[in-house]
């Protein structure tokens, strides 16, 4: 029952996480020793990526079940557990899953594990499904343009959006990436530089204002991206920077991607009005803290704006993969998501 | 014949410029001990902003022309000091006049500092003057956004297109501003705020790729932004991100305003394609670096792509206020700008 990927590792009833926080500069592994600390992780984004905080958060629930005096315990665990990150919809449904096998099997580890070892071959599979067909669309000697992070640290398998590069990459077509270094936390600059150099694709590291000139020289022939929160009608949350991307792609002519898992999925929200979306603490705009060092550069009492996803609109989205299924915009238009289950 | 601003002040024959990569930690002011150390202070961004640059460059000239043994070693360095900044033409613009006053009057430090004078008074009366008129576009109740800064700190008046702002809330006009936090060197996070501290005006500071939601929800009414060259057209070179801030002014309907004196005119350019843009360090883009400390984040091999400006057509131009005139695109079709004398 033990399982790794790139950012998570479960042996031998331990789970460990790698502290997204200081890559890349170390590579520090944690040691979750129990529900409240993975929360601190998730808010502190150590543990990120929707599809990966989802897997990691059934599991520890899993692992640390032993520790609980009863059923209701452990689901007030689940509850903490699942407002950790709001916008992110993959923790909720693996919450639901996990608090069902909670209902049937109690605090029966063995039978939790099982579950949460389901989640993460769920997702592992889905990310090789979405990376291929997304891959299809990519052409070799294309120079694509991806935000924040949504590869092997966004989930336990090859990723979503750069899941799809990195996978074109592996099947031999020549790949450009320009990377949104995705202000404020910095994930393309920290974290799809670190994958990338590690994959050894070729890609060039920009700040978020400077794609739209790369747009208009005809640089950048499609952008990718993944989703924290698809509602029913397409539109979709992402990390902040995201809806920006989709009018410029728009205003370029530019093919504008989403590829998310179906746990991404959220049938119950009708269109984009209908996500929470998070406010983080104006620190991150004021200026950075991370493995490299804490700076302010800002005046202290700024009053920031801060929020950690924006919504896009359907009508912006040229294709959206979800699993093995890329819909058009029509598609999305023809309700084709109502249809997944 | 002293003169002062909010960043350089010329008193009996020495020029001290206000150092802006410190701001907003330290206010420290440098004594320019010759044109060399200008180019240096030009180059490190100490001292920035198209009109600031070419007024410092033209009085610099003059204070230290009686170091120099000859006319040609003085405009030998007028031609090092010229090529400083290659994108802002306002540089260019004062380098001539004062070439011009060299072959006119030679050595001769009190006709050099007449002309420099000359040039320093009218970037005032032109700050002035184009603040007013601008000022008439915006309401009270506005939440406008700048980009980069545009104030006292890059001219030596009351600013362009912050100085429009600036005015506005002078004159009893009730405004929010949306500094755009302007990656990579955060002039809007460091010198925006610190102006808009100044003058008490209320602020809210995001990262660049926040601007976009802000506008679809109805948060932003016009954006203000300065330039850096203008074509004969009306396209125009400003700060890296501008091009982005117009294509989504004009995706969401919000109206998007050029100020710049007439200095920054460059009527030899046909459009945008032949203006020159300067290219940066890649060490501003792998993390940054000023008086709150220097951090790398991103691996320090990464190949960056860091343009200091990018250039906007005329298309997505709404007014464009040159000096005390204000010019509709329509105005711009029409060939006005070629009339500017």
């Amino acid at each position: 029952m033990n399982r790794e990927s790139l950012s998570l590792k479960l042996i031998d009833q331990k789970l460990f996480v790698l502290d997204q926080q200081l890559l890349p500069q170390k590579e520090v592994w944690i040691l979750v020793e129990s529900i409240e600390h993975l929360i601190f992780c998730i808010k502190e984004l150590k543990v990120r990526g929707a599809p990966l905080i989802g897997v990691t958060a059934a599991i520890a629930l899993a692992v640390h079940s032993d520790k609980e005096e009863s059923r209701d315990s452990l689901l007030k665990n689940l509850t903490l557990l699942r407002n950790a990150r709001p916008t992110a919809v993959n923790l909720m449904n693996a919450m639901d899953r996990m608090a069902n096998a909670i209902k049937n099997f109690g605090l029966d580890r063995s039978q939790l594990m099982l579950e949460a070892i389901k989640i993460f071959d769920q997702d592992l599979k889905l990310c090789e499904e979405m990376a291929r067909v997304t891959a299809e669309l990519i052409s070799s000697g294309e120079q694509v343009l991806t935000h924040c992070n949504t590869g092997g640290l966004a989930t336990v398998g090859i990723g979503t959006a750069l899941g799809a590069i990195i996978y074109a990459h592996q099947n031999g077509k020549k790949i450009h990436v320009y990377v949104d270094e995705t202000r404020p936390l910095l994930q393309g600059a920290r974290l799809t530089t670190w994958e990338l150099e590690k994959n050894k694709i070729p890609y060039t590291l920009i700040c978020d204002n400077m794609a739209s000139v790369l747009m208009k020289h005809k640089k950048i022939t499609r952008v990718l991206v993944g989703a924290d929160r698809i509602c029913s009608n397409g539109d979709f949350a992402n990390k902040i920077g995201t809806y920006s991307l989709a009018v410029n792609c728009q205003f370029h002519g530019i093919p504008f991607h989403v590829v998310a898992p179906k746990t991404t999925l959220d049938l119950t929200c009708k269109n984009g009005s209908e996500i929470p979306i998070e406010q983080r603490s104006k620190n991150e705009v004021l200026g950075l803290e991370g493995s490299f060092g804490k700076v302010t550069w800002a005046p202290e009492n700024a009053i920031c704006y801060n929020p950690s996803f924006d919504v896009t609109p359907f009508e912006l989205v040229t294709t959206m993969t979800v699993d093995n299924v890329v819909y058009s915009q029509k598609d999305l238009i023809d309700g084709k998501l109502k249809e997944i289950n």
